[in-house]
């Protein structure tokens, strides 16, 4: 057995308790913390900015393992130094009712900042936190005290520079210059199907020399080089023009039998091989999960530190608010997720006329934009088009970081995830805008913020085939679907601009959860003032005068359309109730006496009408209603054309009410 | 009006009829035909190999527009040259029923290569193209007789090049070493809500070189020096060992008052603006679409040579053929999508015992793969868990063309586009693999794959929360519906492994769409020897003696579940019905009669077992059935504690059965 350094010893604590962790489990991802616990080990002792008494420090440093297949390495770290994780924890690795589960998860476990495994989408949360500590102390910060001065860090793999969602990141957080932003590459050149070499032949970091970052490259040798990292961490925190990347040249199952091969990276190395890996570094074979004494001293002394750090900026931040009443006021309430008593939101009335749903979403973010100094986002450079510009707000651009006009670029997948980053770091609440049908660009980001329940507000417009000549490629026909099968994610389509206020009501009120909000290109009318109950996610807008014989349930442009039906089968005899259901998990949610009341058992003619794949829509017509949608793709033409093509028109729709069902009409 | 030369009267022809369709629409982008048709000019009257009277010409040079916005450039190109799309179409540019659409359109306009529009896409398709053309040559090629020696062409923008996935592509292509793909950069600065510099800072040049690509840059001045392309392009296809990237700084708008502004990008100039623009680049106000007659002339000349340039590979084509008999025979029936008349599909049986689905999926396609050279595919980085290597097929790899495993990466949205470009081109049937969870970063390409009905294979696996302890962030739930919620693409999820044979017998057929196949990573039960009418999207898997009290509707690995708690209850008297739906596309678009058939609507006690969310299964359980599924994101555990946890036991839902509906149970 060799003899180990104090180093050595420490770093070889984060790598078997991680190999112990897998093997228990007997499921896992031994290779990553054997190869990059240096690298960790490095960053956590003595750069790391923390404090595991309390995790939710607002100017704590965050850390980002975006590979987080090695999330056995973050959790042994959160163990060492002091978390409320439990080596009981380590031992239930991927067990049910853990919280240590196989990737890490924000809200599950405390000191995780980003739920991580998806590749690509941690690199990106990175650089949203970057930005969000930009912003946040271009507004905040006085001379003498920066309230919020941190770093944020990400851990990430090749799997995570090969998706493409990275390159989307790195460019913009090049162009921003964000200089706090110090990404460490575990460059072992190994993914889990074979080596790099045989699909991964990028020179790492011309790539990033070429979109404007601060590069490095650090060969550690074995691994248990802690000075070598060290040293480009101390060099880039001080580059504070660009973002950093280090790349570090580590082997992947670093001592294990199986080092530098693609099958040390996503299986338990078992009995056998731990032992062997265990000898071969100098560490004692039995118990599993061991720790010396004097490494978990060191460890919890480390984590300690932190507690001191955040008490000196609490007395910081006490003699900033003496000087600073309202802006201290105003940070903590963005900072606590509370909203303001009053917002001046938007009166729209009958002088309001058609207008479309993305002109009064935009109407109502900027009426309430000055009030909500935490509303900050933008489009995928789409902002004439969305009408999501906050106007007077300002760009977020180097230099004037205080703006909160986000431009990012022709890149919604990153715009998601570096939206979630901002979610994530506090401080934000973060929106995006594009098309419709580019939420596919975004989807897996989408999904990670509803799967971390983080309050994120994704604006999606020309939200159907009546966007018109841009035609199919551009037309969004199943995406209402995709959206409305993801749980956790609230997807509102209003039909006017009262919905549309209600909606963004609804948004920017604190929920563990984002929201979609699905909106028009083209004029809507305006269906009469109103109260909505959008909470409710549907409600009867015009009903017959007795009992219905008929129900039209639609979203968004099709209620107007609705509503011109109901005037056609009224004239006819048909009485005719419309309900118009914004949100169509909201009120699948109400209690079945609510429901029952929108929809009366009793009348089973029904007619949804949603210019939308139908998916989903035979549970609310019944199985003697009709779904009546677009289940196929669109067609280049104006929208006037499409909708007479479609049969989306009141005429189409009143007469399939009467050659469908038997009515005694007049 | 200034003197133009006789370029620069060409150029123009495509420049004014672009605008002049752009203002008779009333819709489209005129900015990018008037900066970047002199490069078009260029490639396509200097180098293009293209025969317009025959579109379908199999060693046609392929041309993408990426940049599919710029769709009235290409069409202008098209009517000029010859190819059967008249002048009429130009003037009906994005109407209702007319061949020119918003957005260019594969199989819908003659000479259109791959639908375009969704930035990104198109670039990755020409890798595809590119890696076809690279695998076809080295397999079919003899020495003398080059019968595939074409290169591709692509034409992107700014915006394509700010979207992850042509990185990914990039970096692939360059891996790869695709010296015959060509790329050229409309270097405008200008995306479509402002100037690059507030979003785009990258050095393209130097991130494209970062990646192994050759690289050029060609300041064309004020964009009529065809020359200057012309020299380049002849650099670049000289260059075989690389892909070559050319930017060409251009002035988007050219000659109109909003020039090198945002504003020429996507709106109609407007009579009075190309009035202005006419004027200052010396062409006619009047007529609009005025092409001079010697222009027409002179493309309709390049068209013409392209007819001899196609009769001369025909003849070497021939020569090859009487050389090399079979080979030939083979590369008709691939040319032309014919199926070989026999197929050696491998047997299951019940000594095939409990396989995953993913074992039975990679085993079926290696028992037919030698007998189909056209399957060419890979996985993104995952083909030790998805099996679909192809076993001593070979690697796609430089040197190497002639393999038929390519090796993606963790690249899913590159795959799937890349996968695009293969089938567009011709002569494969491509495939990838992934999780399935990741169809997600996949989504904008399948679905383009869908709206272009080429016959591409999506593999899946990993299917649902039975995968078990990587959790939630790879535990597909709502990715069902979002597949099936998609025009034209056929969603199969078998349930054993001989419903999984009959997906690939299903799948291989001749079919304008694409297939998703959604496997298991866990063990299922052989459920046996049967016959199944996969094409029919649902059947009769096990039936009650009489008339059924309830049926039980599965798919995938809840089908043995299903099956099990028919077990329970029939022993309790409940006499159960079990249908499998693999398909449940092909089950709707069925007669009623059949449909009634499997679900009698006498027969209203149904549930539906599915891991996966609901959406879409209350049209099968009808009102007074249950969709008894999983509307929210799973957990880290092993597989059968998530069963248990979820209620996804043979007992559980006997009981659900038995307590929801009043049936007459012993």
């Amino acid at each position: 057995m060799p003899n180990t350094s104090a180093d050595e010893q420490r770093i070889n604590a984060i790598r078997f308790l991680s190999v112990d962790a897998v093997d228990k489990a007997n499921s896992g991802h031994p290779g990553l913390p054997l190869g990059a616990a240096g690298m960790a080990y490095a960053l956590w002792t003595r750069h790391l900015k923390f404090n595991p008494k309390d995790p939710g420090w607002f100017d704590r440093d965050r850390f980002v393992l975006s590979a987080g297949h090695g999330s056995a390495m973050l959790y042994s770290l959160l163990y060492l130094t002091g978390y409320d994780l439990g080596l009981d924890q380590l031992e239930a690795f991927r067990q049910l009712g853990s919280r240590t589960p196989g990737h890490p998860e924000f809200g599950h476990t405390p000191g995780v900042e980003a739920t991580t495994g998806p590749l690509g989408q941690g690199f990106a949360n990175a650089v949203g936190m970057a930005a969000a500590e930009a912003h946040l102390a271009a507004v905040y910060n006085s001379g003498d005290h920066p309230i919020v001065d941190h770093f944020t860090y990400c851990l990430c793999g090749d799997g995570d520079l090969m998706e493409g969602i990275s390159q989307e990141a790195a460019s913009l957080a090049g162009h921003l210059k964000l200089g706090k932003l110090i990404v460490l590459y575990d460059d072992n050149r190994v993914s889990l199907a074979g080596p790099t070499d045989i699909t991964f032949s990028d020179d790492h970091v011309a790539r990033f020399d070429a979109v404007g970052w601060h590069t490095q490259f650090v060969d550690i040798g074995h691994g248990n080089d802690a000075d070598a990292i060290d040293e480009a961490i101390s060099i880039a925190k001080k580059v504070t023009d660009r973002p950093s990347f280090i790349a570090v040249r580590t082997h992947i199952g670093y001592g294990s039998p199986e080092q530098d091969s693609f099958k040390a990276h996503g299986e338990p190395l078992g009995a056998a091989n731990t032992a062997k890996t265990k000898e071969r570094l100098g560490w004692p074979l039995e118990p599993a999960f061991y720790v010396p004494d004097d490494v978990l001293a060191f460890y919890r002394e480390v984590g300690a530190k932190g507690a001191a750090a955040e008490d000196a900026w609490k007395s910081a931040f006490a003699a900033w608010k003496n000087d600073n009443a309202d802006l201290a006021a105003q940070f903590e309430r963005i900072a606590d997720k509370r909203l303001p008593a009053d917002l001046p939101w938007p009166a729209f009335d009958e002088k309001t006329g058609t207008v479309a749903t993305r002109d009064a979403g935009g109407a109502t973010m900027n009426a309430v934009a000055a009030a909500l100094p935490e509303l900050v986002g933008g489009s995928a450079d789409l902002d004439p088009s969305t009408k999501t510009y906050l106007k007077g707000q300002g760009d977020f651009q180097p230099g004037s970081y205080a703006g909160r006009n986000v431009h990012f670029g022709v890149r919604e997948h990153a715009m998601g995830a570096i939206a979630n980053g901002m979610a994530y770091h506090g401080g934000l609440l973060p929106f995006t805008a594009t098309f419709f049908n580019f939420a596919d660009y975004m989807k897996p980001a989408v999904r990670l913020a509803a799967l971390a329940k983080i309050h994120a507000l994704f604006i999606f417009t020309h939200d159907s085939v009546f966007l018109g000549e841009d035609g199919p490629t551009h037309q969004p026909v199943e995406q209402l679907a995709m959206l409305r099968a993801m749980p956790n994610l609230t997807v509102i389509r209003p039909a006017d601009a009262i919905e549309t206020r209600e909606a963004w009501k609804l948004m920017v009120a604190p929920h563990d959860g984002p929201y979609a909000l699905v909106l028009t290109r083209q004029k809507v009318p305006f269906l009469g003032e109103r109260s909505v109950p959008i909470e409710k996610g549907a409600y009867v807008l015009a009903d017959a005068a007795g009992t219905p014989d008929l129900i039209l349930i639609a979203t968004g442009s099709e209620v107007a359309l609705a509503l011109d039906a109901k005037k056609l089968l009224d004239a006819k005899g048909v009485a005719t109730r419309v309900v118009s259901m914004p949100c169509m998990s909201a009120f699948a949610a109400q209690p079945q006496a609510y429901r029952d009341q929108i929809l009366p058992p009793a009348v089973t003619a029904r007619i949804s009408v949603e210019a939308a794949a139908t998916l989903g829509w035979y549970r609310w017509v019944g199985d003697r209603g009709i779904a009546y949608g677009i289940d196929h793709f669109g067609t280049s033409a104006p929208a006037g054309d499409i909708a007479k093509e479609y049969g989306f028109t009141a005429d189409a729709i009143a007469s399939l009410a009467t050659s469908t069902f038997a009515f005694a009409t007049t």
